[in-house]
């Protein structure tokens, strides 16, 4: 039995040693993720992003608990914590790890750290991966969290058929903390530790800047339960992203976000955006894999002599890179 | 007589079109970067990263200021800030740049904002070419200024012949805040606002930090303008990156870094790491247009109804990436 068959099996061992064979890039995790593909598209991904000091990890770790504990579900849950402020030393998030000590004895729950190394396009390809691992081994819900604000987070979002963005009152400079930029990505707003001073500061900066990222929708107060959508904009195909206040660590605000969630993953069933998303992640994929394939394909066919020439032309500045690729591709054939 | 000529001859205003023209990737733009290219090489590149809330751009300011003031050179120096945290709205870092009104009158400093949009590779690759235009146009000194720590900020810095982190004293967490992968990109560390409390824990949590990420070089400390530095690794081929404390808005400290540049500018052509880095950095400059080139190349000459069919195979589950590229490849010639 090879090691899919465990993992399709739901044994967590082999679960464990295949991420770490996919997070490596091994030909062993390569071919596995081609056997495994057929077993994926059914997950929800839930991306989950947001600054240092928002609570981010309590966040995800209460959702997690709800998962677990709603009744008639009880989703399995993975959790995929990216830190690509680490791009070099392993093991950054693992102190936020240590709050996760509530659910790491339920074996519906699985949850991998993973230090961003390598290229920028390696973090998201190799999320996008462990995800498609999780999704085979039959986890319904899969959360990507990750550390910041940055374009690495809007491409690991970019994953996501949920996008969170988590925020928190009194972290300084409201206006450079809530980026017009990280707005345009989020489907649910979440402003944590909702219990600390200069909440309604938070919460209209959000609004304020959300109107400026989303500026056809009109964005409403979102009233516990109900989203109430005034004005003519009242169609299935929009989405205004819901503004949620929460207190992880007290539990607080978390079964009406998961609720939220829920709801948007039916809007994108019923907008057809959910198969939009999914051709979109894949497509993106699959130019990466062939761009790759492309210049493995092209080192290969041409002798290493020629290409070092034209290297030293470009640093003798003789030639531009178009220049030499210019050159380089006349060579080959088409 | 062309952009590029004007350029060459010093036109301000051909230059700040120029630049848009490449940031925007037009065909104008790449044609100029090749006729600009050989007239490139000579400027010294120094990367600045530090998170929000450092003083960075004061910094970048001051540092502006001393090129022009000190005496024999008035190099001219080029600023380029970019702000990888706002991958969509442009215009982000313009607060930070109203603080640059000293030097703005001075035709022989160049500040271009630029906020990162587009993929990944794109904003370094931008940078990048931006950098070659303002090298070509006979600035000496290139200022990369980032924001933050990510991954973006350390792709950006490897453009640089010359990296700056900097930090800043009660920025909360030491630990969280100075992150091991960003220093092993430092060239040479600066404490700025260091006249404020905590300085000693900021420099104490770099140190060590330093400590870890140069496990094999012994960090010293750096009083005033005299490097001791200890033990058996003292060879010309080894770099200690200085820890330099200063404030920037009041202009302390700034000649002793700058001293630090112009010592790793010379340390940096001694050991033979100049053509070194200028090599790394072209070599991926050629890889990343020649990728480019091969992915157009391939998608004009397959049918797109081929290309197409295959994607929606994808789509459907019944091949993975890989194999979709296996049999996208098997149709063309090698």
């Amino acid at each position: 039995m090879t090691l899919t068959n465990f993992v399709l099996e739901g044994n967590r061992l082999a679960l464990a040693r295949l991420l770490t064979q996919v997070e490596n890039n091994t030909s062993e995790g390569r071919a596995a993720l081609t056997e495994l593909f057929p077993h994926t598209g059914k997950a929800h991904l839930i991306g989950v992003t947001g600054g240092s000091g928002t609570g981010k990890s309590s966040l995800v770790n209460q959702l997690a608990l709800y998962y677990r504990k709603s009744e008639g579900s009880r989703k399995r849950v993975a959790i995929v914590a990216v830190d690509p402020s680490s791009p070099f030393t392993g093991g950054a998030v693992l102190g936020d790890r240590v709050r996760m000590r509530d659910i790491s004895g339920d074996s519906g729950v699985f949850i991998r750290s993973m230090a961003s190394r390598g290229s920028l396009g390696g973090i998201a390809q190799t999320t996008a991966a462990l995800a498609q691992v999780f999704d085979a081994a039959g986890f319904e819900i899969i959360i990507i969290e990750t550390v910041g604000a940055g374009q690495s987070e809007v491409d690991i979002a970019r994953l996501a058929h949920t996008t969170l963005v988590v925020e928190a009152p009194g972290l300084g400079d409201e206006i450079q903390a809530i980026k017009a930029g990280i707005l345009e990505i989020a489907d649910v707003l979440v402003i944590n530790k909702a219990d600390r001073p200069g909440v309604e500061n938070t919460e209209r900066a959000l609004r304020s800047n959300l109107e400026l990222a989303h500026p056809t929708k009109r964005v409403v107060r979102h009233h516990g339960r109900s989203l109430s959508v005034t004005g003519p904009e009242t169609d299935s195909t929009l989405w205004i992203p819901p503004i949620h206040k929460t207190v992880a660590i007290e539990g607080k605000g978390i079964a009406e976000l998961a609720e939220s969630i829920t709801r948007h993953a039916a809007h994108l069933h019923q907008s057809g955006e959910w198969a939009a998303r999914d051709r979109t992640r894949l497509g993106s994929e699959l130019e990466a894999v062939l761009q790759e394939a492309l210049l493995t394909r092209f080192h290969e066919n041409i002798p290493q002599e020629k290409y070092e020439e034209i290297l030293e032309k470009v640093l003798s500045r003789d030639l531009s890179s178009w220049e030499a690729v210019k050159s380089l591709l006349n060579g080959t054939s088409k």
